[in-house]
């Protein structure tokens, strides 16, 4: 199991993802600046993986302020925590967890003295990865059941524990199956164009030790029709109050393969990635990528200079094709308004 | 247009396929070495191409020759056809071209003398173009009323003018629609591992003026979703006899997510394409590719070391799937059991 982020003797190392797959090497994140750039260049990434570094990223820039005044330190903290805010600014996960860390910046009584400080701190970020890890380990055992013994399993991206604190969230599922002794064979889509499936996806599971083949995303239909895949589990960036899934392009086209060929097709997202206040999928902006990591992807030009391309970064499957969402609360079934409805009343409750 | 292959005073130039779309180079090939290797290493590519490449390769393995006798002229016309059968093993195309050529040898009397071996076989050369280009151009004008004005088109690997004599198969449909001035969008999946939509597609449509959008194969779906795709026409390596359709990998779901959004689905196919001796889909083999395609595709290995590979080269789409098929004789429809027999009777009447 692959931990991308480590917090050990108040020092921040992280894998740097973009040696992945050829290399597997920590980096020390030894200054905010380092944090910064290493969310900024996609070193670490994935949601609640970026949300966690920032936060550890306070302490690590607070760290030459720990011989000064309780003034200073606490100054370097809030700056540190604005600074990092700047690195990736669509990520919700990243003032998500600065905001925390900010509340404690502001609670803390000057009494504490800078090491009371830097301790209440340090708790917050580690509940703050502790609490995510607990959230992947969850959604990991409540889907585990859906793997058979013998079963294919496709996914598509990557939702493993690179992009989370630890465990992932559909590949959660896979090692809590892989766990409990259940021999199953994983798919992974490539994913274009920028091949998170077939640079991260197959290394983690092939690091867990389960049995993954990579196919082209254009392949999945074909490993339905020859009976190869039973199970579809992906991960999403976010979930509509009616149940409507916004994910890398390709999920939905994933879904209405799966649904053509009677598969069910399951959704693995902590209910922090649902969001009430979306009523629908159409209300989930999705934003164009850049046209090079099409026609540029990987080294070489192979497209025509000056050629048109579409390439959004999401698409949205609509509730219909969703045969369930499994989160750390259990499984979401169809009528998802209902039950996500319920579901969030519970967990706000 | 373009025109892959060009016989003009005597000489073979062909325009060099690896180069594109960066470069659009033409190149003498001056032996039958170098026609060998301009088939082996896909400089030339597509079946009727490389059968049209390789009858005129016949011609030129027996420049050499001309001086001599009869019996010497007519053996390196001879063994030239051998040595070019050998290029690419699997291509029926090239061996129909090639028993044509050979036919002549056996036919023409030594009395015709060494010119009139070399005329009768020249003439038979360019009638193989000839009749691929009529049959393409054909199939383009058969189809043309499909593409209404305003709509969008979607295409899936390349089935265009580079891969035949001129004009193509899916993509002459496009070009006789625009010859006739009707104004609509293409757009062209990147047809993963060897992105030869993304390389050949989208570079023929752009010189014919015509308004291209690359998009990764994922992306299709998407597409469709968002009513930007009215239709799709793809080429095909093989009709069965009951109308269904091996080709590039990916075709199938294409033609999945098309049924699902109401799209009508065309193949456009030479009667050539049609193998009454194959009863249906499931009797044509289908190879696997290198999986270095997918690991290492444009330079940059993107997957980790070892990792297992599903990468079939085609896929076959049920006739259930398939709307109609464009030929050269007009478009055959449901059931294709009963219009590809009426086709073919025709045909060879």
């Amino acid at each position: 199991m692959l931990e991308p982020i480590h917090w050990r003797d108040r020092r921040l190392t992280i894998i740097d993802q973009t040696l992945l797959p050829l290399e597997c090497t920590e980096i020390e994140l030894n200054t905010a600046e380092a944090v910064w750039e290493a969310i900024k260049s996609l070193r670490v990434r994935g949601a609640p993986a970026i949300g966690c570094t920032a936060a550890f990223g306070v302490l690590v820039g607070m760290r030459d302020a720990l011989d000064g005044s309780f003034e200073q330190a606490r100054d370097a903290a809030s700056a540190a925590a604005d600074y990092l805010a700047t690195s990736r600014p669509t990520a919700v996960n990243l003032f998500w967890a600065l905001d925390r860390m900010r509340a404690v910046i502001d609670d803390v009584d000057p009494s504490a003295g800078v090491s009371g400080l830097f301790e209440r701190l340090e708790r917050e970020a580690v509940a703050i990865f502790e609490e995510d890890s607990e959230r992947c380990r969850a959604i990991g055992e409540n889907g585990a059941h859906l793997i058979q013994p013998g079963s294919g399993v496709l996914t598509h991206c990557n939702a493993g524990s690179l992009a989370t604190s630890k465990y992932g969230t559909a590949l959660s599922v896979m090692f809590s199956a892989h766990e409990r002794g259940t021999a199953f064979r994983a798919y992974a889509d490539e994913t274009r164009p920028l091949l998170q499936g077939a640079r991260l996806t197959t290394y983690e599971l092939m690091q867990a030790g389960i049995d993954v083949t990579l196919i082209c995303d254009n392949t999945a239909a074909q490993c339905m029709k020859e009976g190869k895949i039973d199970l579809v589990i992906v991960g999403t960036d976010r979930v509509a109050a009616n149940g409507d899934v916004a994910n890398k392009i390709g999920t939905y086209g994933v879904a209405v393969l799966a649904k053509a060929h009677n598969i069910p097709f399951y959704v693995a997202a902590p209910l922090s990635t649902i969001d009430p206040a979306t009523p629908h999928g159409d209300a989930i902006p999705i934003e164009q990528r850049d046209p090079a990591e099409i026609t540029r992807g990987f080294g070489s030009q192979t497209a025509p200079d000056g050629v048109a391309v579409y390439s959004p970064a999401f698409d949205v499957t609509p509730a219909a094709l969703v045969t369930g969402i499994i989160t750390e609360h259990g499984i979401l079934t169809p009528p998802y308004i209902e039950s996500i409805a319920r579901v969030m009343a519970g967990a706000t409750a």
